[in-house]
């Protein structure tokens, strides 16, 4: 470590947000475990439900907690410390830092995506207005892989092990049981995680393997050219199974899941709907909306080959895909060194900043470690870089190459 | 080997019928290993999608397959050999039957379920009529566990493994982010598979771990007293995560998903509906239907604390259940096992009957090799005994005793 800069000795606090991933408290250990270290930090907190809990004094001791414990809970899925889905504003971001000066916190580490970064930003331009010494870092966490400024971020490499490996067992089943089998993945508005699917091709000894058709969010979703590559495929190999991702868009930009409801007319009268949630944005997980209408679509328009009838099914991964408790090691490894990494660069007189993952150059993979500024990733998306994407529906050989050494070994099957 | 008794000189065959499991292919491999010791069987074939492919003559060879690639694809889920739904009658069995001496097949195995056993049942009896000498053996396959005189069916272990990992992962996402989780899992007429989810409580760390609720098919669903179950719940808890099987029942008898269908009424003329199967059966799978419903059960009954929104999400595990490359190493173990026992019984002289496994007396768990009549398992199904179910929402002790040894070494997580 350089020569340390001044650093008030205070409270430390971390904090969880967002959507929660296999490895997000990886990073929490990370940034936990480093404070531990850091002659500076008194008490270390844990935010009960991120700024929520924060905001309402809700904080848990995490100098108390056992280092077995920590262990055990870094290895364990989603957000362990609870995790929030609320959007501060300035007025919110001001009783965050009410509650910070209330409990001498002056080392505040919120792990999420870009709207956490966003709080992170906002608090730490209150603090600098109100002159209190503060040091706001975040740590990046998102399965959509959607952050600016990053290679990739921890949480994606474990969800995309399970996707592939999802398509992977399906695809055989597809095999088995031949139809059309659509499975929509998640992602709102980046298709990396949809792309994942394809892994599982170089997974298995059959040259035709699923996923057939990948549909991302990046290129406009047109139903009509949609049936028209499942008869295709379906004519060819009497199969075919299709990754698509629940944020794709038709070319006006209108979500097609909001499409299909608008479509569906008078089901509005019967159901209540789709949530939106704190951000406006419209529930797209916890439903099989989509991929029943995608079937539908299916049935409708795809012939089948004669004296056959079409089998068409449609399974909406959902929420197992972000959890699921075997993770990437690489991810998990990457995770936990991020959370490192927040500390280290408070420890070099750091105030605000977010910590990034970029690629070592070189043949061997290798993830380095760096800070971008709060507002360069704050609030915006980052999509698939146009060399991922191969035409209408499919990933290119440079995305499978990104992708394969983040994933860790999967699975290798055989077929007769 | 006990003294072989007089076995003609003839071609094997050897399918795999009904729903794909993890380690239906254990039991492919079971049968074909044990045949290439077997002095009378000259060549082993496979039936291309069961029965389907063997009245067409699309058979593969099994004998040139090496012994690599078989292992190989041993380990691998899904149906090698590919599936098939048919459910034969006398004429369909009569050209399985005449293939069967057109190939010199005296040697029938058939891996699957109960409608599989009935298959075997049916052309043993015919070629009994027939006066052509013939063995017909039934290997138990199956994900619901629903299979008449055996302890467990191959299939189920791997399947209850997912389920309780899934739940595991599920339980602590919904503690990150409170609300109401319906997840929707396979199980047509028996809640095995749904029970299975209650083992994940005992994995966590959190004494107020999930599934909440469990719903079987054997015990009559009421929406009132669902809704009412969740209140409670959530009123306790802040959450509320729930286990259903596609399989639940009104008092009448009626399945969940037809109810709903029926309820929504208008939405019928504009989706084409659910599918029936080739045995008549609604379609259950592959479709989020009965988890919306659900969902929008909940969003109409149940009130959210005071300043609380209620959210609410549904995931319908779908085929990801029955296929998972994870599978539990008991259950291959026992899966390899079974295929091998049928090759066994015929050594013995056997022509009819059913692999059975059961469960030796004593502390440790072990697995023995047993016979049935095909016509004991056939079209018949085994259901939860009521010693397995607590009250209206819930499995027993007893239930999860039973379920511990087959399920292998499961993850275990800790929450702060």
């Amino acid at each position: 470590m350089p020569k340390s800069p001044k650093l008030s000795k205070a409270n430390a606090v971390i904090g969880q947000s967002g959507g929660p991933t296999a490895v997000i408290n990886q990073s929490l250990a990370g940034v936990a475990q480093a404070l531990a270290d850091f002659p500076a930090v008194k008490k270390i907190y844990g935010m009960r439900h991120g700024v929520n809990g924060l905001t309402k004094g809700d904080v848990v001791d995490l100098t108390k907690v056992k280092a077995r414990k920590l262990d055990l809970v870094a290895d364990s899925p989603s957000a362990a410390l609870g995790s929030s889905r609320d959007k501060p504003d300035a007025d919110y971001c001001a009783r965050i830092l009410e509650q910070c000066k209330a409990l001498d916190i002056r080392y505040f580490f919120y792990i999420g995506g870009n709207d956490s970064s966003d709080t992170a930003r906002i608090v730490s331009e209150l603090a600098d207005q109100a002159g209190y010494e503060m040091h706001c870092l975040h740590v990046p966490k998102t399965v959509d892989n959607d952050l600016m400024g990053n290679d990739h971020t921890p949480g994606f490499p474990s969800a995309a092990r399970f996707v592939a490996t999802a398509f992977l067992a399906d695809s055989l089943d597809n095999r088995a049981l031949p139809g059309v089998k659509i499975n929509v993945v998640m992602g709102r508005h980046a298709g990396f995680l949809t792309g994942a699917a394809a892994m599982a091709r170089e997974l298995c000894s059959d040259p035709d393997a699923g996923p057939h058709l990948v549909y991302l969010p990046e290129v406009p979703f047109e139903v009509d050219r949609f049936t028209a590559d499942v008869q295709a495929v379906y004519n060819r190999l009497g199969r075919c199974q299709i990754a698509v991702s629940e944020g794709v868009q038709d070319a006006g930009g209108k979500p097609m899941v909001q499409a299909v409801y608008e479509r569906l007319g008078q089901l509005g009268a019967q159901m209540s709907g789709l949530s939106r949630d704190a951000h406006g944005n419209l529930q797209l997980s916890g439903t099989g909306l989509l991929g029943d209408a995608l079937s539908e679509f299916v049935k409708r328009s795809v012939k089948p080959k004669e004296g056959k009838t079409l089998r068409v099914r449609a399974d909406t991964f959902g929420y197992l895909q972000r959890c699921w408790p075997d993770a990437s090691p690489v991810d998990r490894k990457e995770a936990r060194a991020a959370g490192r990494h927040a500390v280290k660069l408070v420890a070099k007189g750091v105030h605000t900043g977010s910590v990034t993952i970029t690629r070592a150059k070189g043949k061997a993979y290798k993830a380095e470690y760096g800070r971008q500024e709060l507002r360069d990733v704050a609030a915006k998306t980052r999509h698939m870089p146009p060399e991922f994407i191969d035409g209408t529906s499919n990933v290119s050989k440079a995305f499978l190459d990104y992708l394969r050494p983040l994933v860790g070994t999967m699975p290798q099957v055989g077929v007769l």
